[in-house]
């Protein structure tokens, strides 16, 4: 193995004006950005409160603009960036070094929706719900839908192998990207698969690029798959006295053979909050309710999902559950829906906080839960927990509130610590589908041996022997990057 | 890039005396083989007529004998090559350089059939179908069901990709693994990720292992997803007198919303030489007759599995289908499936042939089944097609009858390379569940770039600086392996 070392900021050129310059001749003065406060904006997420502006913002137009600028960075030892809706929980897309902010923004085309091979190509500044929008016209789905979906771009999905709340039933990002064409940190162009719903064909680049949070290279196209669309689906919400009581009850619909097409867990709290924040929708609850879950069931006949559901009616009573609402037209659904979306919005307006993505097999949702609060409890932290209860994923969203700062900074990174022990200890790990990015990283060490995260740093040897490419991610600063 | 170069069997420790005396010492004397005979059989798997025995076959019984084998081997430059159940048809398992013949049939047991989070731990040697038996009493799913499954192992499974007829609802056996234990060349053990269905922790070393052929570490357990078992299923057979119209009735199928659990695609011939090889299923088929959908739809709810039949009947209609035969009990639906199984076996009976595993677009599939024709014609070589239609994947037999051996070893590889060649124009490659092995790598610069092999090198480098796993397979041989 060869030795790895930490590169550091100082260790990149710094950007001069003669880069500007060639910025400016490679792509044109309206793609270029050097102003304080746009490079601030671009150099902030969704992810808690941290800023870390890039030296100048860059916004290619075409895939030759991207190897361009790489071609100039890998040469120049600039480090790059790639940024896409500033959407992410992980940190993923901020310039923690400076550099080069890469924004795909203008590479925003749907370059084909193939109706005959339920394909779609795609750019990767083209937003989620604008790609979804768009192939229902033509009947089709496209099932990834974090709930940022009407902002998010695809790319970033792709980076970050974003999830929500339809994956239980289909899949996450990973599981609709068929090819992709990706810029390489020297410039080179590759196509990491065929268009193909099957291959075997080489080493897998494509599901090794997916969720490599622009690390390995810069998505510049996507070849997606595409399924029929369902004609039709029931939404209902459930209420339940006990928290973990609703865990428990998930495993169980799913060991009556059922399927649902979305099965989301919500606290107390982060209903309340919802509620509070978004002001339009209007949910009695009862008082003794300590959570609930939103279960939507899918498929081309309404007879059959009717079935499904008097199942999942006849389930979740014997968890205890309240009165089942089901949402009878669409309005209702979507204020549901919305509902659901809106948590992690309602949350980060309350409060200071930090959101970790857990995830575990199915079955230890309950036990999971319990931790979390124990934890929290022992270390006088209240948390907030949502999330995707069929796929095993909690957000658990760690609140500031009237604590002082020497003890968010302190105290704060041994809870998290101890969550994640706990996760691991379950068979689960650091990130559904948030991405480790800047703010998990250092919390590896608990799921990958130094020798795993050895041929990670190989692999990134591989595919960026310079280090270029969104320095100061998923790899823990101790372990470096570089050879 | 480091410059590569091909590594031989010259290139490797012969193994001597001494080195049987420690795999002896290492794993017993009872799981280490030299006879002449037995390492012909374990130099064979059903790829051709090929033979490349190794020189000794070992029969690790636990993970830790793996390490120690691979340690030993590391050390002294030995090569190694991962052996299942030898049912591969891409040479994956063949000891082009002799060394250790690492055999492993012997880690043969399901750990664990967890029924609370609908996932299954195997080790590598259990066969598929005893995989999906025992998981079916537990009213739970395996999809992933390659025709050998009565004899293939899931290590070998995994090492390919396979898929079979029900990927196209469920997915391949990529699909459904979620981690992997698996012992590097030097001796290493890793986890490849968390037994979780959803994960986006680090670079997807998961996705990575899954179809690298043995080439990047030895899989010695893995964690496979489970679903809720269909309650039931129809079984269809349609005629068709046009092969063509009959690949178009594929995607049309899929136009109209609905996604059948089987779309199998068989050419006349197939059908013909796989009813007289197997004898014991009768069906009479009319003269006009070019080709047979094998047509599978499952699901929990009867009506709406027959709803979406009589869509199918009415869209093969339209493509001058011929009466439908729909299997009604289990026995006719045993003998259809038992005809689309024995297609294989049945041609290999027939003549010397070779199998090109190609796969397109599911649309592109009646334009591929010409250009086969026509390559084919215009080199006099005769092909029986079949395969997995619904995933646009064509298994081609070309068949070698009275053909010189000359016109076979001259002329084939220039009409199969046409074949791949106008395979990738159609945004298709060079397998879709078989694998590369040995057999095909010296198309794979119709697929890949010079560049874009490099990084696969990288990443084999990564995982076996020394080059010791499996040599000799899925690079090509002027593109070498080694750095």
């Amino acid at each position: 193995m060869p030795i790895f070392f930490v590169k550091k900021a100082e260790m990149y050129k710094a950007i001069d004006h003669q880069d500007v310059a060639r910025f400016i001749e490679m792509i044109g003065g309206s793609n270029v950005f050097i102003d304080k406060e746009y490079l601030r904006e671009y150099g902030s997420d969704q992810t808690e409160d941290l800023v870390f502006p890039p030296h100048v913002v860059l916004k290619p137009e075409s895939t030759s603009h991207v190897q361009d600028i790489l071609k100039h960075c890998y040469e120049s030892n600039i480090c790059v960036t790639p940024i896409g809706a500033r959407t992410g929980l992980s940190g993923g897309a901020l310039s923690v070094y400076g550099g080069v902010g890469l924004s795909l923004e203008r590479l925003n085309k749907i370059l084909k929706i193939d109706t005959d091979n339920l394909q779609v190509v795609v750019e990767p500044g083209v937003i989620t719900q604008v790609l979804q929008e768009e192939v229902e016209k033509q009947g089709l789905y496209y099932p990834p839908d974090p709930s940022s979906r009407g902002s998010c771009f695809i790319g970033g999905n792709l980076a970050e192998n974003a999830g929500g709340p339809h994956a239980v039933k289909y899949g996450v990002t990973k599981d609709f990207v068929l090819n992709m064409e990706v810029v390489l940190a020297n410039g080179e162009v590759i196509n990491t698969g065929a268009n193909t719903l099957k291959n075997s064909t080489g080493y897998n680049l494509t599901q090794l690029m997916v969720g490599s949070e622009g690390t390995l290279g810069v998505i510049t196209k996507a070849t997606l798959k595409l399924i029929p669309k369902p004609a039709t689906n029931v939404l209902m919400l459930v209420p339940f006295r006990s928290a973990e009581k609703a865990c428990e009850a998930v495993s169980a619909i799913f060991r009556e053979g059922i399927t649902p097409s979305a099965l989301e867990f919500m606290e107390r709290d982060a209903i309340d909050w919802t509620l509070q924040y978004v002001q339009d929708v209007q949910l009695p609850i009862d008082q003794e309710i300590q959570a609930h879950l939103l279960i939507e069931v899918d498929g081309n006949h309404m007879d059959s999902i009717l079935a499904d559901c008097e199942v999942i009616h006849e389930v979740v009573s014997r968890f205890d559950a309240g009165e089942v609402l089901f949402a009878d037209d669409q309005q209702k659904k979507d204020q549901l829906w919305k509902l659901r979306r809106k948590v992690g919005e309602a949350v980060k307006s309350n409060s200071v906080y930090k959101e970790e993505d857990t995830v575990v097999p199915r079955f230890k949702l309950p036990e999971l839960l319990k931790e979390v609060k124990r934890i929290g409890a022992s270390y006088g932290f209240q948390s907030v927990c949502y999330g995707h209860a069929g796929d095993g994923n909690l957000h658990v969203n760690i609140i500031k509130g009237e604590l002082t700062d020497t003890v968010w900074q302190e105290k704060l990174p041994l809870a998290i610590r101890e969550i994640f022990v706990a996760t691991k200890n379950m068979g689960g790990t650091l990130s559904g589908e948030h991405g480790i990015g800047l703010v998990q990283k250092e919390y590896m060490d608990i799921v990958f041996t130094p020798f795993e995260l050895e041929l990670m740093k190989g692999i990134k040897a591989t595919f960026d022997p310079k280090g270029i490419l969104n320095p100061g991610k998923i790899i823990p600063d101790n372990q470096g990057f570089m050879p």
